[in-house]
């Protein structure tokens, strides 16, 4: 995905349900019978317009010990690093999805492994899924999301520069089980409030 | 979730865009710049409508070596036997969405355990997510969405009777790594045309 979509794509759960996306009436708040959660339900068709978590897909791709991540260049997180990721499309597995977001942010073409870390992030609403991959080849380079991408030694990944709390988690556990010489599966559940304004 | 919403609810992809849920205005399908693929995009305001696949989470009861299964009320697939699953709602966990869909389809507790399988559906654009589970009593019964529930010995398991092919999958492989003395992870991807009609 490329800038525009990407950014709009950043913030997708903000946008707001105010009329039906299949007749053009509008929508009420409320709970339908036999459901128990607020939906937003069309005051003219009757269709319930349910909202639910959205799926991120990602990827470790690894080169003879190093890891490869990227600089973004899109908000969120503009200038901070990142393990390649995106929202998971249509028409595609999480594996698929995982390959193709490393080949548009990093130009890197990948063989992926298994599942590494699944990661609840309540906040924004999004399950960030991450798998062990094996890059192709030493190739790669900044897609139109980053800035630049740069394959680094486990001692030399920015910590304190890393655009994602699932991001840290995730290199984190994948340094401590390349040391225990076991790739096991991490999960946690990241729940922040928003900031205010 | 009871009867009305869910299924609007199995059906929700099926919902057309033909109108901004934000303003109102009607869509265009069309390749926003630096995308790659056809989005729905408001011709008023310029919104981009994504639409991304759904997460089922769902665990496998279990009490006592046997597994608990609920015969479905609603369609799609009603009479079919299934595992507690259903969509993940926004504000939970994947664990938290199995333990509730748990309570609501088959009046069960569980301690939600490992992630079991991941299941890829394309044709429908879900990703379904099993979770192992132990069961904190032997008490169940039919929620809104079930006709019956059973804890069934695995002999006793309705292979002809289930109700979609991840459920399948997902009990295959729980009995192989039951008879094997230890529970891995499983992942595949179903690819199915749409009936006709």
């Amino acid at each position: 995905m490329g800038g525009v979509a990407s950014l709009a794509g950043a913030f997708r759960e903000n946008i707001t349900m105010n009329y039906c996306s299949q007749c053009g009436q509008p929508v009420s708040l409320l709970v339908p019978e036999g459901d128990t959660l607020p939906r937003h339900v069309c005051t003219g068709c009757g269709t319930i317009h349910y909202r639910n978590p959205l799926i991120v897909v990602g990827a470790i791709p690894v080169w003879e010990g190093k890891i490869l991540l990227c600089r973004r260049s899109i908000e969120p997180r503009k200038g901070y690093w990142t393990l390649p990721a995106g929202f998971m499309e249509n028409d595609e597995s999480m594996q698929e999805g995982a390959a193709r977001e490393t080949r548009e942010e990093a130009l890197a073409d990948i063989e992926v492994g298994e599942l590494f870390a699944t990661v609840n992030v309540i906040h924004v609403n999004q399950v960030h899924i991450m798998f062990l991959a094996r890059m192709l080849s030493p190739e790669h380079g900044p897609g139109e999301e980053s800035l630049e991408s740069e394959l680094l030694l486990p001692a030399d990944i920015p910590w304190a520069d890393l655009a994602f709390p699932s991001i840290s988690f995730t290199l984190e556990r994948y340094l401590q089980d390349l040391e225990r010489g076991s790739f096991g599966l991490h999960t946690t559940t990241i729940r922040r409030r928003r900031s205010k304004g």
